[in-house]
């Protein structure tokens, strides 16, 4: 009897999945964006996936899995795109999606279990509360709270609220840690950084306590621009506008609105540069005469809620997947453009890297000021340009937030978060969860220079084509 | 019979003041606050008040006194420090408090006649819809909306929403203008601006169009400084953390609490600076990390609605009615510290004045950035002492809205406002709608530099003691 297999035997009244072929499908996430992450990721399997029902079921598991020593990856709904979720060192997969409950909504404030789809929980507090979330990934659709918060942090909304960082976004997480007898803990105030962002290597993230937003009719405004430094002007004075409700501002350059958005067809002229907007409707006709100044034009505009596909799902990390259908050799960057040099900063990186790398920019707010992330496309050739054009972004002082690493370090701030680490040590002092994303944990010492030493569960697979999980 | 007595006599159906001691009532706002205005617009009285109903009778006074050439100024709750609303050409006082009906509330929108106040607007919108204002001034328990738009421009809520100027904060006007046939026009859009702080010059405002805001179980926070820098630094701080819902970042240098804020009698002590800040309440605990880095400490916390003098009653410019209250002699400035070198002109100012000039600080939102308007007190000698102050202010880099002056362009930007003037000719040709207070219709080609020449009506009165209106 395999460890995995008296570990099932241990725990009847846990619903697990064990056919191959589901469990493979279960241990994967978007990882097959990045070429890098393609080649060493590919083969990166679960023994099994646990799908507990409750928290108690999640406590049942960890202890049983402390006991044996068999690592644990938290999932939630695998819309990740770095392999947050996937089991690099094997063991089980926890999925985490049976804990879905919306548990209250008072006083503004949602407090959900950490499974529940983005989606759903919209579809309760919108029309019962007339609150929605202040800010979802791309893949509202599919996404879990517990997962976007563990994995992610930005997105459609982000241009009002900042990111899960900025104090205020997160109040409360209901953690579960890794011990002999697992403790439940409230994480409030600073505390929940402990736990933010850290891809589920510290604890199990099992309850979640935000804030919700005004749900607007929001609606989709497609501007256009003959030079994309006025669309990006643009973007980020509607940013600045404190006044306007406002949930987006994406500036995609040409050409790739015109080779890849389907759903624009016959709206965007060639050569023109798109700003994607979403205002919430009172706000339109206010927005307008800051187009107008800029320089752009309103080239269509749609009830978010109407439209074939909305103007999110063109933005964020859903503009590289728009490409990716048509054209598997796309890949990305995650860039911060830092102010207050930023605009001339992305017009140099234009002019050194045309094509290979259209430009995409999402404006959010960061510390109370304007921020500009870039998710440029990238037209990939090889690992060594993909490392030379990452390397150029960075002596030229915008950095990348490499989305071809699966570490936290690597992929984040890249150096050791202390309270991250401190946490792991209380909460998983065998180091079981989620082994092998942490730098931190492997390699106290580690700094962005040292050599990476850790290895990947499976070994590097051969290529395998992906199926795309399209989301219409 | 007299021009006035005809008026009257031909408008039957309006109800209309003329106790000479009413009309001088409500001829009249908090102009006292400064000295120079105190002197200048003292003897100021209309010759009667028109209290129209309804729109139709804010037109037949208009019509009836366009054919008599006889002056309107138009009123809300005269609430304003700067005689925005006195008759200082005589006339008539056009009182718009009987338009106080809420229209309609819908998708986050609010649509109010001009004349209702802002008590009762959040008493209809929080219990109905868990809406409220965006901002409001200090004033709100006695304020019309449309004297707030007409005379006012920020207030608590402007840390997060910035002015009426930004656009998006004032969706639409309704306005009636000054002629044979006065015409009823709805601006909308950029056009707002025409008649958006104009003090009634050019234009009758009778209905308002403004998004709401979510009404959040506001907490009062009063927070201890040792440094008044560190004080500023932390409300500073909080204006720029997006995602903490916040309605006030407020600083009161000591000794100005301990002196005057009698509600807060005991709880702060000697030497003290305050922060008054008000921070929803599931925020609070995150707004406190923050407290603690800045070397702040949480001196006392109240529910807003609990409290028996709520802080925003300490704000903006009841911190001068408060110390007004124990000082006749106190008046103010109104200052703008222009970000980046804010806090080192700050810094320099309180070196200068001492205890001369008492710092008082709001932050707020202005074109997305976090800026910083000082509205000082002033321990008031001469007013040649008060323009040195003044000048001093404005040669160090921080201009001055000038609270001892009532026409619209030395008080505020100090230019000419060529939208509004363009409006005034329009809409009324004649310049009977509140004479005097557009330097730019009476001298189009006024700067700062050239001499005044318009005249008070009624002349400069003696100084009359004028009986305070407590809030409480």
């Amino acid at each position: 009897m395999t460890d995995i297999a008296a570990l099932i035997a241990a725990l009847p009244e846990i619903e697990w999945l064990t056919d191959r072929a589901l469990v493979r499908q279960r241990s994967r996430d978007f990882f097959w964006y990045s070429p890098v992450l393609k080649r060493q990721l590919n083969g990166v399997t679960a023994a099994a996936i646990a799908c507990p029902r409750d928290e108690a079921g999640v406590i049942r598991v960890l202890a049983e899995c402390h006991a044996r020593r068999i690592p644990v990856t938290p999932r939630g709904a695998g819309t990740g795109n770095y392999g947050q979720a996937m089991p690099i060192r094997g063991g089980i997969v926890l999925d985490l999606s049976a804990l879905d409950r919306v548990l209250w909504v008072k006083d503004g404030v949602l407090r959900v279990q950490a499974g529940a789809r983005l989606a759903a929980i919209e579809a309760e507090t919108i029309p019962r509360h007339g609150l929605e979330l202040r800010f979802h990934p791309s893949t509202r659709r599919t996404a879990s709270i517990g997962g976007f918060i563990a994995g992610g942090s930005s997105g459609a909304g982000s241009v009002t609220w900042g990111t899960w960082r900025e104090p205020g976004n997160l109040l409360g997480l209901r953690v579960v840690t890794m011990e002999a007898e697992p403790r439940v803990l409230e994480l409030r105030g600073e505390d929940v950084q402990q736990a933010n962002h850290a891809y589920g290597t510290n604890g199990v993230i099992t309850e979640v306590e935000i804030p919700l937003a005004p749900a607007w009719p929001w609606v989709d405004m497609l501007c256009g621009f003959a030079d994309v430094m006025d669309a990006a002007r643009f973007a980020e004075a509607l940013t600045a506008s404190d006044g306007i409700v406002k949930k987006l501002a994406c500036v995609v350059a040409a050409p790739v609105p015109q080779q890849y958005f389907r759903a624009y067809d016959g709206l965007v002229p060639d050569g023109t540069h798109l700003v994607l907007a979403m205002v919430a409707a009172p706000f339109v006709d206010h927005a307008l005469p800051l187009l107008a100044r800029h320089g752009g034009r309103l080239l269509h505009q749609v009830p978010t809620a109407e439209a074939p596909v909305p103007a999110y799902e063109h933005s964020w990390n859903h503009t590289t997947l728009q490409a990716l259908k048509h054209d598997r050799s796309i890949t990305y960057l995650q860039t911060l453009f830092p102010p207050p040099g930023h605009l001339a900063l992305i017009e140099r990186m234009i002019a050194t890297f045309g094509d290979e790398v259209p430009m995409h920019l999402e404006f959010v707010r960061f510390g109370g000021q304007v921020a500009c992330f870039g998710l440029q496309l990238v037209r990939f050739t090889t690992e060594a340009r993909l490392a030379e054009i990452i390397r150029l972004h960075e002596d030229a002082g915008a950095p990348i937030f490499n989305p071809h690493a699966y570490t936290l370090e690597e992929g984040g701030m890249k150096q050791v978060d202390a309270a991250q680490l401190a946490f792991k040590r209380a909460a998983d002092p065998l180091g079981l969860l989620n082994p092998g994303k942490m730098l931190a944990w492997d390699q106290p010492d580690w700094t962005p220079e040292a050599p990476r030493t850790h290895y990947i569960f499976g070994g590097a697979a051969g290529e395998v084509e992906e199926a795309l999980e399209w989301k219409e």
